[in-house]
């Protein structure tokens, strides 16, 4: 028989963590044992997740503490939550895949300025991997803590990535990228109210977003670079999806080429000919990157689809976790886009 | 010179609100001299509904209460507040057209039910017109205080009131009626969050629905007869429009040429001889009614459509005004409907 | 190692194919040999769904004519080529689900009426088992010809059945059900053009609907009764979700206890105290149904939701193979929904 | 009593066509007394249109060829049928306003290259003036030919024009925009069918687009110089709307200071200090336009919001018609949009 791991899913009440257990559900080898939620204690899953009323564990309770054994946690909880748990968990010999920004960049002056925390653990910033799999994959296995990338960094830098693979200095870097709302997490707010949202769409945080540092950040792990991006969001009127286009320049290379090389022996990124959907990717952990040198102004234009719940947060999280314990990386991943 | 009216809306945060305003910046007769909320005072109009940037009013600041001279006030406020309000401006002078469903019922009794309140002002409810312009126009002509309709009983006693107006005996009466997100006001609710009702519709307040009562006082004011309605609403994707389709039994009758006698003479109320499309009477005061007889079931199925804030409420309030004054009954209210 | 079965699915390129495919890639004991497509054939499977593109069978080609061995055959097919092609796939020893309503009502007579065609298989018709599972369960083991129900039927039907199922004599039946737009295909029209159908909502068929003549047929073959069906159907604006709507007479029964007693057993059908959304069954083959008598009116009010493709189409013709072969009932459907 | 004029409407069944009837419903000084239509010749535009039903101009039959007089043409049409009709308009006398892209670009070239037919009328190429009226508003007065300007090109250009005005070098330029699905026309195509738009985004026509050399002729028209533009357009799930990001390098200004100047004394360009939301302008002839400096990477971020058929076609074409005529700007155009 195959080694089955428990989970406990902290935060268990939210988008993330529905998809997530969503996911959980059709893992083999991954066994929900605890679902905390402070603010839903008390309540079954299925009262929390109507949707979720046929699964095997409609009935289970959410809990203010974890009650049961379990060796792996996934924290779908807010920064600050996060901020203050992880070192608890991980002195009780946890493992710990952290879905939210509190651990995702590695030097905390940038938690003052765009988390408006202070980070009182700079060591296990420094201890903490970044979970974009295709990026970090040999610092993942065996890590205690993952911190999973924000969906905006995974679309754009797996459209980096090539270029930073392979040491092509890059520059006047430019990221437009759209959303669905649930990418702005399930409380309700007037601007995502279903009459003002529908037929709506419009950018926001165009001059400070917390996801420009993480990305960031990440591009200097990986090359020791500072590079600056020029990041716009807009959020449209679907559910789920999301699209990074990229701009940038760089030394001309064969940039198909380029990018088929670098994700040929990936199972969750796919380089297409052609600009790619978001409904392609819908539910799934797939990446579809679309790249493209427009000579007349000699720009790259890089597109990437995702789903920001799917590869862009939860089902990302459990690929780290495949990883992290060494099994195959696609286990309980085999998602077949909803379509249409 | 046309005389002209001040007019105060009372509650004007809301949809139903906007969309009043809307109607009021193009009337020629009416004229806003007090936008009045409790929750939004000191703001100016634009930054409460920002879609109102460029419109002659936008600078106007929101109040507490009045502050200039106005004789007749829109309450746009939640049912216990006009229950309240009503009669300090009745005895103030002004007049009264109440969207709220506060004056809407002759009989206190039905209050205490479905509205959770006790009514306090019984002598009101009895001289309240119920603002269903086409079916109670003579009384509404210099009334003192309109009961606005819901939108559920304004497009469903459209459709029965051919039957109504010339007597036909009607019995087992069951409205299905679906409508669009805003009919449930402007407060961001967890299940019309944009993500979970994007792609979703269900039916909600099939036990007891408060537009019951009112629409079975309605059939008793015109014809002395309790008729029992089934009543069960849907709401759909859609930030606008309603759809009620209403299935009875009664005598036989031409019902096309019934429909058509009936509402010869109305601007509002257009005959179809094919189902509408709530996308055709999108932004406007016009309700599209198609009957039809089904010979094989022998049940009258009949379907009308209007938008829920425009004839189920803010367009009808107006054409309620028109009528209140004496003026042309299309005043203010020549919107097209905004297609595709 | 379990038994598996090679199949075929005709009609590959629409919407029932695609919600089909996505359920067989995850079965473990169907396999697919032939898509077959007249439209597309020559094309790569992912040429004509992208979404597929990540599949183990993304290169697969589809062509004109079976070219592998199969044993089953799903035809996703217009009723006038299941028609034809029926017999001949049984002549040559194939078992045939059909998707289509060729085969789906006993008498050849409405085949005339509701279909603009003539029917030249009556004896076909005769051997064919209606296909909803929870209904003729034990006519479909060891079926060859299973006609798959419509999505209107299937919803319906399972709102119905508890009453004839305990020969509850129910009269004065009225269905109101609305429909995502996948319902009525892939194929591109007007109104259905996503700029005219956003916003909007409408019924249609309301004088006369193929699925009444199927959803009455049933009946009669479970209770040899003629009752009559007054029918109204509506889209709204999602791509999928369907929620019929039951009013009908019968003699006094806890309503509640009737429907779970039921479907105590069943896997797929889950009895509800409140109403469904139909985003809790979306991409699943789950119906969920609430059931409620009116006191005041003395109506049944029974409310059902599916997925228009899942149990209304594809996933139920799933369920239907696995029991045509005596596998588990929900081999390959443990499809958890999306949400949000 | 006020001049009216009177005005033949070619390609009447489309969605610029209809946008444009609602707002020539409604304007005091235009009367509609052709409607021409190949496609639909014969019918009422109530048929058509069954949203117009209402109006005054519902019975009005469309027409294979004018059969009134008239003196101002709005042209609809394809491309090529304008190529075409403009020159005869212009011999017989008639002005002409025209919707399509056929006269836009001052260079023959352009139309081998990006709307492949060659061009056979370079001398009005010359001679037709450029609608974006805000920017060639004394051209436009007393014009026989105006082209009006693509939706995506009048975004840009009023996001780019405070630049151009005063003569600050631009370079860089990187424009990035978001358009409803309205702006693909009324002809149903597979990938905007409901089902497959719904909950779906994605970009097109990014190595090459007929709006760029649009663009870039209108900067050299206006300043000589020759600006590349990257340009990539992405279709989100709307029917309306239409949002321009636009980045560019530029010398230091007080951008927010140089937008109010440039737009201080008009009516219909709005600067904003936050990001605009589409909806804000829906229905309308509004452009709203935030622009921002990114001291950071040194870089401008302008936004603006239009709905692509309001500023984006046909009520930018009646206002190029007021100006054209010398009468008020805003004639007719007092559109308030709908909320929500």
């Amino acid at each position: 028989m195959e080694q089955t791991l428990r989970v406990a899913v902290f935060g268990a009440s939210g988008y993330t963590a529905s998809e997530l257990i969503r996911a959980l559900i059709n893992h083999p080898r991954l066994e929900i044992t605890n679902l905390v939620s402070r603010s839903h204690a008390g309540k079954k899953l299925s009262e929390v997740f109507p949707h979720l009323l046929p699964s095997y564990i409609s009935e289970l309770r959410l809990v203010d503490e974890p009650t049961q054994d379990y060796e792996l946690a996934f924290l779908c909880l807010p920064h600050e939550a996060s901020h203050e748990l992880v070192p608890l968990l991980l002195e009780s010999g946890k493992r710990v895949v952290d879905l939210s920004g509190a651990y995702r960049i590695s030097e905390e002056g940038a938690y003052e300025e765009f988390y408006r925390f202070s980070h009182k653990h700079p060591e296990l910033l420094r201890e903490a991997v970044y979970g974009l799999t295709e990026l970090f994959r040999e610092k993942i296995k065996g890590a205690r803590l993952v911190a999973n990338p924000g969906c905006y960094p995974t679309a754009t830098l797996l459209g980096l990535y090539p270029f930073l693979k392979f040491g092509l200095g890059l520059y006047e870097v430019i990221v437009h990228a759209l959303s669905g709302v649930s990418g702005a997490g399930r409380t309700p707010r007037q601007e995502f109210h279903f009459p003002e949202m529908s037929e709506n769409f419009f950018s926001y945080s165009v001059e400070k977003h917390r996801h420009v540092p993480e990305m960031e950040d990440a591009i200097r792990r990986l090359t020791n670079r500072d590079i600056k991006i020029r990041f716009t969001p807009t959020v449209v009127p679907t559910s789920r999806g999301m699209l990074s286009t990229i701009y940038l320049k760089a030394p001309k290379v064969d940039v198909l080429e380029l990018f088929r090389e670098t994700y040929k022996d990936e199972i969750f990124v796919k380089v297409l000919e052609r600009p790619p959907h978001t409904k392609w990717v819908l539910g799934t952990n797939y990446c579809f990157v679309y790249p493209y040198y427009d000579r007349r102004t000699e720009t790259y234009v890089i597109i990437s689809a995702i789903d920001n719940l799917g590869k862009g947060a939860s089902l990302q999280a459990v690929q780290n976790a495949n990883v992290m314990m060494g099994w195959e990386e696609d286990e309980g991943l085999f998602q077949t886009p909803l379509f249409p």
